[in-house]
């Protein structure tokens, strides 16, 4: 048991974010060698529509191609039933639901309200469950909206409840625009905590105004033990105009470290992945820790 | 008074380690437009020998140049009495000094050891004081060494100390290559508080990790109330191979300003000069920050 457990999102969050298409063979690779760095969850695609996101239209290919190594979950993105029938066809053990906390931005990203979304979301749980699959739920827009602006985090605690009640097994809360900092995530983080045990919460940060870390950190302080990422800051080019994308792992993973706090994943493992995939993706590496110790040889 | 001072060190830490030479007529605009910022110190150059630091040659030029305002402070670092003489020449009102916490780190940056740079120091510091002029003092490593590795806190402190005693009004404590953390911030900073007021700490960051806004965080729930900055990450950009440089100040203020915490520093002309600046010197800007505000419009 670690201090602290990783959650890669690179090969989905992070891939599904970015403007190449990455072919199947080199996503394949991503997830098996993310699986030889310790971590135990590398989420690994999404079943939605190949219209909505072509980056994502091959997960079944992924899914069927990667080398599953035991101890390892490879959760995928559900958005309905027909998505989760689709995970279940290739076998998959763990799938994830994605709300949100802003109306607007439910309306916008999924086509329907938040109550909506968990009206559907209850028959995909309840037919995960029942086929032994576990499920995580995902709440954006936890600490702003580019729609709506500021976000009620008592909204945010509502949503995460109702993804609990309904019978996943954590909520990731993803600050999706990176607009947040310590005093709002604590104060965010403390209020789900008041419906949902801090055990089950997940943060998922953006780096988008180079806050993550310190949220992290201010998380940590509150007992928050779970955090997700993205080998070299995948999904959003971090130079490029509209910047935006997932802290990068190996920039918490420093961090943890240096605090002594344990994590069983291997950084150098993990900065030499990020500097193969920025490669083969002809971007610059997303995270800081990455660039460092590539320049240092 | 404000929560917390922001102490701009770009036009000075962040151009000495530039590549590109600077323009004389680009300094004083970059100085100029800092001042107009609400920051109350800006680091406008260093009196030290051209041979070694070429980008800094003409600071005598940029303090005859630039329209000082009441209000603000201009330190200029100086390594000796002949950079002192040179300094007081063009009228600064404030110089700082540079030691560090690392012996081979003091030998290989000024050619001297640690005791020797302090008895270096005594001569700068009461000819300083004797016309009026303020003391700051750097201590560099202060979280570790490209030489020696591990730096004790006790070292930092007992320089910190001296530097004190010789009349520094301030201690800038700098983490010069980055590797710091928040746990290894904290237990620095609570052992130099033991001999050195709170209150004369300020902390200077390099983000050559992606560490510094976490570390920061973790020193301000210490009670540390002064940090240093460079607009735009200046000094080793942020996407070249031995990246290493400067917080940006543009990205401690969206924390700052995100926690409640005032500073009297506009952040968005912050951001519009890092955005200037970095055209300037044709490199990426180095604040996420100032990509994302320019991304926005």
């Amino acid at each position: 048991m670690h201090d602290i457990r990783l959650v890669e999102v690179g090969p989905r969050d992070g891939l599904q974010n970015e403007k190449t298409l990455v072919p199947l063979a080199t996503k394949v690779e991503l997830v098996n060698r993310l699986s030889a760095t310790g971590l135990s969850v590398v989420e690994a695609g999404a079943f939605v529509s190949p219209k909505w996101v072509p980056q994502m239209a091959d997960s079944a290919e992924v899914m069927q191609a990667i080398a599953r190594k035991p101890g390892i979950t490879y959760p995928v993105l559900v958005p309905n039933e027909k998505g989760l029938e689709a995970a279940l066809a290739v076998g998959v053990t763990e799938v994830a639901v994605f709300g949100a906390a802003s109306e607007a931005f439910s309306q916008k990203n999924i086509n329907c309200s938040i109550a909506e979304s968990l009206d559907r979301f209850r028959a995909v749980i309840d037919r995960a469950r029942l086929s032994g699959v576990k499920v995580r739920g995902y709440v954006s827009c936890v600490l702003g909206c580019p729609y709506e602006g500021a976000v009620d985090p008592g909204k945010v605690a509502e949503v995460a409840a109702r993804l609990m009640a309904m019978g996943c097994y954590e909520v990731s809360l993803g600050d999706t625009i990176g607009v947040g900092n310590p005093r709002a995530a604590r104060a965010m983080l403390k209020r789900v905590a008041e419906d949902v045990p801090m055990g089950r919460i997940a943060l998922h940060f953006h780096d988008t105004y180079g806050q993550a870390l310190a949220n992290i950190l201010a998380c940590i302080e509150l007992g928050a033990r779970v955090f997700d990422g993205a080998v070299a800051g995948l999904g959003g080019c971090p130079y490029a105009k509209g910047a935006s994308g997932n802290v990068a792992t190996e920039d918490v993973l420093y961090m943890l470290n240096g605090m002594g706090l344990s994590t069983g994943v291997d950084l150098d493992a993990l900065a030499a992945i990020g500097t193969w995939i920025s490669g083969e993706l002809n971007r610059p590496n997303g995270s800081k820790v990455g660039r460092a110790l590539s320049a240092k040889g």
